[in-house]
């Protein structure tokens, strides 16, 4: 199998860097270090070798002059000297019969030598080495300690001060797959301020043989990622794209963020990889085709991202919204409805009970009730949780969107815990917004987030990620899949 | 003048608390203590009289029974008793010849009482006295201490924990105008936690008297707001906000989120205020002919108003691009089109002199150079300082977007001042963004923020606000005020 290579990747028992040094400035030096930290602390635990003739040794480990001098077997190495080097490096890597390859060097296909980067693929393809990248990042894996991202944790400002610069997210549920680096490294450090984990992390850059698709296709198989998070400029053989995205898709959501839209955007594209883009429709198409939900923008991306890996799909538009502020409410509403989702009135069942509960002053009595539940400034916790638990009952309802702004006087933060002990009753989704970006909104919106409900800081946030659970709903649902995608999603096994 | 009225609103020389109470929990008694308190600190410089019969003496102020029974002139009440007690209070306000009140409370219109509400308004018409709200939280104006948000700034949860739940931003260049009390509560603690300064807040809630247009007249000539966030679900008198916000929008920008786009929308609007709202599509003609920039969504909504606050607008649609990132400089040229703005080739003579600069070495020699401009992985900040101010150079460039992401290597913070001080010696705006929720790329923003520089989490939003620096220069330029506002906004006079 394939997939056994791909996972050399990420689980290798020996690993050659090559071009490791002492000059704290350079990338070589970077990812040796973390390399060797890792193996320090113990979460490293396979054999590494720095590769520089100029060296003898490089933080007590033995230096190589080249990787044939290296007795064992050589499961990665990871190359990281001028590209015009390169094709060397491989022709020895053929001799060791090198299983993995991370090209990290730059100079290849995205500044024109094309030539160059074919040469380096054809001596890896005829000794069997699966190469990921050139110009690329290549992988960051927390639970073995593979990190070969050549950014520091942290810089040193020209004022002395030692900060948090690339940080590394915590162990999670999200794999990240990215064409850019620069993007990637981003995405890191947005998740990482955001408290969302990864699985896996996957720069490919020129993708000159590990594509997106193979990548994804591990991924179908790695349990330890719910979703995968994908950034590309272009998609390399598209035919098995559409095939493999589909059948990863059916069983574990995708989600894509595409650049390379517009006009301007693919030209820059091209320039940026050598990307041909192609044109976007088709790009359209193909997302559509195979169940992947393409987001618009890089908030969109994550957002869906983090709703999809925490909570089941909706299998329905028709959305329950429960809020204690009008305007807000309103502005959910406006974004469900211009995502295709429908936020109608519930059933009679329904507007009874909430009649009922009005009547005997449970619920306030100027309460609106028909959808949105409107709570009014007069909201207390157990409203919250009695509202909650009500329009889930109901069978038009295929997902709730709660808005709890916390501002309110009577509204503590005991409901955070009611709602999420009530919707594990349930199989339907639900996501929260609450507005704010001080103390008890972060506060709120983290402890949704540990509870498993995904929670934004805009109602229209909130909206456009309970729109993927939507549409990736409508995609089993097309496909018949959603009763075995449920089973897996509560049984933990997605 | 009757923005003379209004502005009593702000600098009421003595005020009385309708409602005045000592229970913690009531509106009543917050609202008191943020003028005690105001008081004791030397903000509010007024007389200030609790009114309620029930008490003898409210933190050391002699309370009243009646207004009536005040002998000084009152400048200001604030109601805040049941509904059904209003009427009498504006009785009484008639006869002690009130100028202006605040209907904080609820139970009117927006829960079907239509004629309670017309005929507490018609007493004061009588009397000359004009109303704010009901159903609002009316003014909070740093400079003058008078808060009358019932929300205290902290509240304590089951824990015991005290906790920062609603604070109050800091003085700064922008006007908050809200219909929602709910979501202007909501604003203001987003605006506090980004640190983004209000010069006034007005929520004006079922706007019985006043009304939007008649606060945004009064803040055209309020030296302290350089643009308007407008929040509305309706619009009263459409004619006269057509005139006047057309007059403001000439002198200062108005960013107007409409709620109630959508038909499920406008039909929870309908049941929120009682608003309604009217086709969506004339909203949308009334906010282009008037200038008004309308927002998509809340975010969109600060990101605009915090570029038009602190940029000059755009007087063309050809925007330069400058990046150390592929992939993001790529989603924000996207983002970018999709917004109808132009990422079109340098002139002959900024592509030549890029080219020198990439001879001699000074910029890296792959760096792309005709829009966007890609220092790639080896930007520095000189790099950075050298570029942007060619771009600014350029005639046929209107606007800058600049991606500083921090994560590079060699890239420190110099850059952040070294820009500033570039965009001085030219007269078009410019924005940018970093990616990151971790220490250093809460800096940087923070850090051009501080220095006028609006700067966003991603790249599409950096582009979005763009986006209405554009509009908002169009709008100028075909009413042929270009000139004029750009002579004032550098004078500082806007």
């Amino acid at each position: 199998m394939e997939s056994d290579t791909i996972d050399t990747f990420f689980n290798p028992k020996s690993v050659a860097i090559i071009g490791a040094t002492t000059n704290p400035d350079k990338a070589g030096h970077v990812i040796f270090k973390n390399f060797a930290n890792n193996k320090k602390r113990g979460i490293f635990k396979g054999k590494i070798f720095p590769v520089n003739p100029k060296m003898d040794l490089l933080f007590e480990f033995k230096c190589y002059s080249r990787i044939t001098e290296i007795q064992e077997q050589l499961d990665l190495i990871v190359i990281v000297v001028p590209a015009r080097v390169v094709p060397q490096i491989m022709e020895d890597a053929s001799i060791k019969q090198v299983k993995t390859a991370i090209i990290i060097s730059a100079g290849f296909r995205e500044i024109g030598e094309i030539e160059l980067e074919k040469h380096v693929v054809s001596i890896a393809k005829k000794a069997g080495i699966r190469i990921l990248g050139p110009n690329c990042l290549g992988v960051y894996y927390s639970k073995t300690g593979v990190d070969t991202l050549f950014l520091p944790e942290t810089k040193v400002l020209t004022t002395g001060d030692e900060i948090i610069a690339t940080p590394r997210p915590m162990f999670g549920d999200i794999a990240i797959v990215t064409q850019s680096g620069a993007f990637g490294i981003a995405a890191l450090d947005y998740l990482a301020g955001r408290q969302i984990g990864i699985s896996k992390f996957v720069s490919f850059g020129n993708k000159s043989d590990v594509t997106e698709t193979e990548v994804i296709d591990y991924l179908l198989s790695d349990k330890e990622t719910k979703a995968i998070l994908l950034y590309v400029e272009d998609i390399k053989h598209g035919r098995r794209f559409l095939k493999i995205a589909k059948t990863v898709a059916l069983k574990k959501p995708i989600v894509a963020l595409k650049s390379g839209r517009s006009i301007a955007g693919a030209r820059a594209a091209a320039s940026h990889t050598g990307a041909i883009a192609g044109s976007d429709k088709v790009y359209d198409t193909v997302f559509k085709q195979t169940g992947v939900f393409r987001a618009n923008d890089m908030e969109e991306f994550f957002d869906a991202g983090k709703a999809l890996s925490m909570q089941p799909p909706a299998l329905g538009k028709n959305i329950g919204l429960l809020t204690d502020a009008g305007g807000p409410g309103i502005m959910a509403v406006d974004e469900c409805e211009s995502k295709g989702l429908f936020v109608n009135h519930f059933s009679e069942e329904t507007i009874n009970k909430f009649q009922k509960l009005k009547n005997r002053g449970i619920l306030p009595k100027f309460a609106a009730t028909s959808n949105p539940v409107d709570l009014t400034g007069s909201v207390t916790d157990e409203m919250y949780e009695i509202a909650a638990d009500l329009i889930f009952q109901d069978p038009k309802i295929h997902g709730i969107i709660l808005l709890g702004l916390h501002h309110l006087p009577a509204l503590k933060e005991k409901y955070i815990d009611g709602i999420a002990e009530i919707s594990k009753k349930y199989t339907k989704p639900i996501v929260m917004s609450d507005i704010g970006e001080t103390e008890m909104a972060l506060y709120t919106r983290f402890r949704f987030d540990k509870l498993g409900i995904p929670a934004y800081p805009s109602p229209e946030d909130a909206a456009r990620a309970m729109s993927a659970l939507v549409q990736y709903g409508q995609f089993l649902i097309k496909n018949r899949q959603e009763k075995e995608y449920l089973k897996k999603f509560f049984e933990k096994k997605i």
